[in-house]
């Protein structure tokens, strides 16, 4: 029989495997006909990995096409695709170029054409076609954070100082089909959030956007305020959307892999957003509530927590996390508790979260090491790393959030 | 229909309902066949209550007994039973006084006589017979909490400084045996450590309190070094001990209540001790991740939650976890989320906790407060009484820690 440890593990291989771009794109296009001409425009952080998947996918349907990421992330040429790497957090020139040859790319198409839009996290800096000159917008943005106006108002102002945002790219490809496929890092995956929302109907409205300028008295030069009185799309009739990569299908992904190893998966939550430490308790006392159940459970939440740092340690949130959780586990050897970042990189270190069971507090103890201090100082990537339990992955290529699972066995 | 504020407040009558003393211990007492003479002793903060139950099922039976509680707690004369009021958190001559009257009460007994020992919280400080000076105790006691001991260590250097602790009281009854019905305030029901466990086998042994004792260099007498050296009993056969009346019980009669109501109740835990506000996050997460399941669901978490303040207002961890939990769920009308304490008094404030629905957080806005800023002040019950969502029972008598519910209509 494997160990419960190595259950836990291949729980996190499966899950993270399931929402590597790739395999969300193949699985995607495998369910959808493109039609005519096909352009194909891909930004984020994972634009490389997903241009790539599609154009080995459809190879030569490919009319044309251009990839948009940040720094660093181009691994090599794919087909005769143009490839960008631009500014992320903060657009910079090639943002504003990549954008504009994308916008170059999709006019002229027809109500048959197809544009193949790839959108991952990092869209809203690495693709961005401003109205206003570039030094305006900076200007503005200054004004927005200085003002400490909320990201809801601004993004709702910068949407409309933008040629591509909200709705806006989408609105451009007409009449071409708009094909989009995202890979959410943002909860509850609001596609007008994601990257912006390039293909994604506009939710709020100029009354809003107006309103907000003058609650925060926002100084605006006459072009940029006519801007502000121009609406962006309400509906986009062009646009098929398919989330296919977010934190569900990563808890999906992860309660099938439990269930294959004879768990029986109880599905928590895919919105998990409290302290990390405390998700790790809460989970864990679950798991402690159910170590007489008599059966094979694994208890899945998904999500994003936080951590308000104390110390000045090494460590991440999902390490925070199977830390936490190992205090409340302790002394039982029929239980494992993981977390993992499906990026792969946990807060700054190259680990991607932890795995600890009913023997991690004791290990820790010998090791001269109490949980609680260790948390104050945020420091779990050292803690868990003199115990063998941090998860090391390497960076995956996809970030959809993390995913946590308690394991709970019959018999040890 | 009934609304889902409705449910939640039937849910919460209901659970607590069933872990009242008088009901938890007729229930024991109805399955117990009690022999011989019978002679009483209830200790605790819920003594008074759990006696009269007693007193009023066993009648003309109980030959002696005595109650002993916090002041201002007897709520009148129970038969022939000797009433005592005592310190409280601090044991003072009244602790002592009636420790040694109800050790004078069950010595002399034979095989076939009962003591029937009613347990509730606060019986540490309120049922003490120091086998050193009580002006001695109070100065050990003094040092260890000057040296930082930790509390595990403190309750082996207790239990052998007294007559009563750490099983002693049961070893004093024998040969008579011992009906012990407990009504637990600490999570998973420790009997060796709720109310310092007068009938139950200690677990810690003198190696263990002597090596405490040199750790953190307490200085003590030859009387009281020797009392170190003296083991405490680590069985006791002539003691049956009920544990009815604890947070077990009241989620499972949350879970009754909601079946009741129409509900599929999910068990998440009866062991949650992580941070309110963050507990609540979580809760109202899972609630969120299955508004759209088509079922009625009731999640049920008991435990009891930490509160770090951080503001100076007023509130309690059940209010808190209900407040953050509102911002989750804000918007599903059909979910509401409850938390209370089963002693009806959350924090020092006169509610038993707050319940909140999907419209909360919209009613707080326009009643001009924000969360975030409520839960940073700690002002959670002002908030909450502001949109009328205070849960008030009134003190109920009992005391075993506390439930929370997240309720999920299929419907709103």
């Amino acid at each position: 029989m494997s160990s419960i440890i190595e259950d836990g593990k291949k729980i996190i291989q499966e899950s993270i495997g399931a929402v590597l771009p790739d395999a969300a794109v193949r699985r995607t296009l495998n369910g959808t006909g493109l039609c005519g001409r096909i352009v194909l425009v891909a930004i984020g952080k994972a634009a490389w990995q997903m241009a790539k998947a599609a154009y080995d996918e459809l190879g030569g349907r490919v009319s044309a096409g251009i990839v948009i990421t940040k720094y660093d992330h181009v691994k090599g040429p794919i087909g005769s695709l143009e490839l960008v790497e631009a500014g992320h957090p903060v657009p910079d020139e090639n943002s504003f170029a990549g954008a504009r040859r994308a916008l170059e790319l999709v006019s002229g198409l027809g109500a048959g054409d197809t544009v193949l839009f790839l959108v991952s996290g990092g869209g809203s800096a690495l693709f961005e076609a401003p109205l206003v000159p570039p030094e305006e917008l900076q200007e503005i943005t200054g004004q927005m954070l200085a003002k400490g106006m909320d990201i809801v108002s601004m993004n709702m102002i910068r949407k409309r100082l933008s040629a591509v945002k909200g709705g806006r790219f989408a609105q451009a490809c007409a009449p071409a089909r708009v094909v989009q496929i995202v890979l959410s890092d943002i909860l509850g995956d609001p596609l007008d959030m994601i990257a912006s929302g390039p293909a994604a109907p506009d939710t709020s409205t100029c009354v809003d956007a107006l309103a907000a300028a003058e609650r925060f008295g926002l100084e605006l030069s006459a072009d940029a305020e006519a801007l502000l009185h121009t609406e962006t799309p309400k509906q986009l009739d062009n646009v098929e959307s398919f989330v296919n990569g977010s934190v569900r299908e990563l808890c999906a992904a992860a309660a099938k892999a439990a269930e294959e190893l004879g768990y029986e998966p109880v599905y928590l939550t895919d919105l998990l957003c409290c302290e990390a430490r405390d998700a790790g308790s809460f989970l864990g006392s679950v798991a402690v509530s159910h170590a007489r159940d008599g059966k094979n459970l694994a208890f899945i939440a998904g999500g994003e927590t936080v951590v308000h740092l104390t110390g000045k340690g090494k460590g991440g949130r999902n390490q925070e996390l199977a830390l936490a959780a190992a205090e409340q586990i302790s002394g039982h050897e029929n239980i494992a508790v993981l977390s993992v970042g499906s990026d792969g990189t946990d807060g700054p270190t190259d680990a991607a979260g932890g795995i600890v069971t009913g023997k991690t507090r004791a290990l820790l103890e010998a090791a001269g090491l109490d949980i609680q201090a260790v948390l104050k100082e945020n420091d779990a990537y050292n803690a868990l790393k003199a115990v063998d339990a941090l998860v090391i992955t390497g960076a995956t290529g996809t970030n959809v959030n993390d995913v946590s699972v308690a394991l709970v066995r019959a018999q040890v």
